[in-house]
């Protein structure tokens, strides 16, 4: 039985529900998911800082007590082997490649701006980054249009893991103020990976959230 | 013949110019390096944006016309199948998880302050964001600190790309005002990586970047 220690509104550790279920791993049988509510402390404790000192969701656990932290790592060790990480060393590093670009240029912009939006006061002065936050955002939104210009998938062998990489924070994309309008090619891509088997969507985000989200500008 | 689009005073482009080093692979003969200024718009181009729409460095392209970008990714193609990535799914994906560290949690920190010290103006807006970074570099080499007081190496089956891509901007952390003494073991292992056969040092910096760096606080 694999641990999976996660936060269900990150996108982040999304990423590994949605993996899990393409896999066909099904909850409380092949995994357990234990809460751990990043957005109020839980991974700044001392026992679960013992466990991963960079303090950060998702980390997985094994039964023998191996762990693996970084979201697109463990998608990377799940999905070895299967068609969701497929292809020769050029096409897998492809496939890293984008995955790379997820956690630099996108994640820092397109999730920021969401948990800025959606946890933390509406008085926050952190607000005052949200301008340059969504400036960033819509670059690497832009880049994605563009690539799938020419592909349908950000995995070189198909639907795979830079897509469920990338699908983690872009679905949620709105909810950080950004308008996926001007990107007609995601908004496609996005469908298309929910039409894929065993898609698992993210969980409702509490009302708490949703409230703040919507004072947002 | 690899075609290497790289900035020399760039940690993630050096990260290549080591690897390559590694494995034997001659400037010249087996790669030929374009420098690419992308603090002076090199990758900001028409041309350039053609062949990279992130418009950055390090780019890779071979003769077939094949490209592939983000410094991590072209370090796993580049050792697939050599000791610098080996191991199996899991111990592969434990070298991949310190790559997503160092691009998430390290690079946006300790590359960036030396940045704003060695290449922007003296009286640059943005070193006002030098505490907050150093704040968090810091916690990143706190984090490798506490890694090698169990292990010698990031990669998890001995020195590996790993090692090379966390090498490529801790080795020049002291240019944006990071004091590595308070970080015995992540010197130590500084010292180790120089120690491997092969090793290539980032080419010495610019006067100008040296005396920004100078006059840096």
């Amino acid at each position: 039985m694999i641990t999976v220690y996660g936060y269900s509104p990150s996108g982040n550790c999304h990423k590994l529900r949605m993996l899990l279920g393409h896999l066909g791993r099904q909850p409380d049988r092949d995994f357990r998911w234990i809460e751990t509510d990043s957005a109020h402390g839980a991974t700044r404790t001392p026992q679960y800082l013992a466990k991963n000192p960079n303090g950060r969701v998702p980390m997985i656990e094994l039964d023998d007590g191996r762990r693996m932290v970084e979201s697109n790592a463990i998608l990377a060790w799940l999905a070895d082997g299967t068609p969701y990480f497929a292809g020769d060393a050029w096409q897998r590093a492809q496939t890293l490649s984008w995955m790379f670009f997820e956690q630099y240029s996108h994640e820092p912009y397109i999730a920021v701006a969401r948990f800025i939006c959606g946890w933390t006061p509406a008085d926050s002065p952190r607000r005052a980054d949200l301008p340059r936050l969504r400036e960033r955002g819509h670059q690497a939104l832009a880049v994605m249009e563009r690539h799938l210009s020419a592909s349908d998938w950000f995995s070189a062998t198909g639907y795979g893991i830079a897509d469920i990489a990338l699908f983690g924070y872009t679905h949620c994309a709105a909810d950080g103020g950004f308008d996926l309008a001007a990107f007609p090619r995601v908004v496609d891509w996005l469908e298309r990976v929910r039409a894929q088997p065993g898609f698992v969507a993210m969980p409702p985000i509490a009302e708490e959230n949703l409230a703040l989200i919507a004072r947002s500008s």
